[in-house]
């Protein structure tokens, strides 16, 4: 039990952090929409402006991020302890940073045509975000704790089905393709896709160890 | 110093924990054996057996660290900060996860017969296994820090060897494997098997941060 | 707020780690400036002493890791909490770790001829480790905040700088590399150098999670 736990009884604390965990939360949402849109698109064109979009939302999340640190710096009372704001904000970060790479690798290494386990794989990491969205929306009110962890338990079962599609993707690249090359690129694009919800799976475990902390 | 620190003079302890770690570590151990009796086989059912088997201990894992986050959630006195109590079980499941790894990639590839390098770190996980056993048995009387401190450091040189295998196998797969494809195939077999004794390391750190902070 | 913050007010805390801390940085400094000779040169021996000065020097660091442990272990106060140097001592140690990996995947996997990119991307590790230092020198006088935070925020734009270099290497790679092995070749080692600046970025969230427990 930390000095924090002692304080959250009689010091109000600031509020001002939980409509910025949800600004992040549905700024995730919207980029994981946009990722699902661009690899169930063929057109060149669409995609490359998809990947434009989600480069402006990066820097969207990257400035809550920085209004997240603005608040650490004005506020004595937080919360929860102001590590753990910290690690969450930098959690929230790393996912929006595979969003985005993996369509940036597809617009580098010119992947025409997006295979049906990057379509699935994107599905999985809108529905991990949803999770995430949901979570960061239980936390302002730790009376719902059970709410959190249930967000939690569906981002980790969502990892591994994702875990178990970028598996077999991977088994059939080595079965089927027998260009190198190409191989390479497409295990890539679905290594930073499972990437993004590897690191939802990493806000969960922050998200858990707060919620221990403060149990 | 934390209040926990102070906590720790006089208020006894739940112990239910130790016994959870202690599980753990046994767990890792029946893993690395399972993955080293896989790599020293050239008969390819016997290796699909054990990839099973290891898929069924890795649940076990999981169940064990179900139970550990289920105490954390029962006791209010925990023998050490209770984020250290999660991060140590999210550290030993990573290394669980790796093991299975190595050996579901090696029958996902269809990689049909292990390389040297493979069974050489296969034994250095085995080691790494037993030293994080060894260390979570210890944690139980800090008394014996210096045990623990031991271990880590045993952990950190057995880290070592299998990067420096690592690394020569690759090595290797550059100057006489011309295919690329299966150049590939055996990097990412190493490349999850070196992983797991990192993991091994982490699980070291962790287990150090517990030390300095309760010293 | 920990019970540590209150004690920095009236109790007189430790002062040995700062020097620890800055010849750490300076470490980094000086193995940054021998990569860039490295790859700035197409002499093969030159190339293969530096790598093992950077081996050698990946050894003082660890010997500086170790005595900042044996500090932890002797000092009851120290300047901010103990986990917190722990992990600060272990994320300088892994910038150390990538810039010598760089070094070595280059001679090992015999890398003639260095490319652009690394040129560049060796430029930045040198410029993310000078502004490390900085900041660790600035830590020994909280007074300086300031100084801290502008070096973090360096230190990760130096980050987006490498890797926006290193994606597009990659893609380059893809797009005129025909040798699949060459390939992996030249990106394994960028790939290094573009973790190496990931570290020193993983040096500065360290940082700034000590600044906000500690404003």
């Amino acid at each position: 039990m930390s000095l924090n736990s002692i304080f959250q009884y009689f010091v109000p604390k600031d509020k001002k952090f939980f409509p910025l965990f949800e600004q992040a939360g549905a700024n995730l949402i919207e980029m994981a929409k946009l990722l699902k849109e661009s690899v169930n698109s063929t057109n060149l064109e669409i995609r490359k402006e998809i990947s434009k979009k989600l480069e402006d939302l990066e820097h969207t999340g990257d400035n809550i991020t920085h209004q997240i640190h603005l608040e650490l710096g004005r506020n004595f009372i937080t919360p929860f302890d102001r590590e753990d704001i910290h690690a969450l904000a930098s959690s929230l970060d790393d996912v929006a940073d595979f969003i985005h790479g993996a369509s940036n690798r597809m617009e580098l290494y010119k992947v025409e045509k997006p295979s049906q386990a990057m379509i699935e794989i994107s599905d999985l990491i809108l529905e991990a975000t949803e999770h995430v969205a949901t979570a960061l929306y239980e936390l302002k009110d730790l009376k719902n704790i059970r709410n959190i962890t249930d967000s939690c338990v569906r981002i980790n079962s969502v990892e591994n089905k994702a875990d178990y599609i970028f598996d077999k993707a991977v088994a059939d690249l080595f079965e089927y393709e027998k260009d190198a090359i190409t191989l390479i690129k497409y295990k890539e694009v679905l290594s930073a896709m499972e990437d993004a919800t590897d690191k939802c799976e990493d806000v969960a475990n922050v998200l858990e160890s707060i919620l221990v902390k403060n149990a």
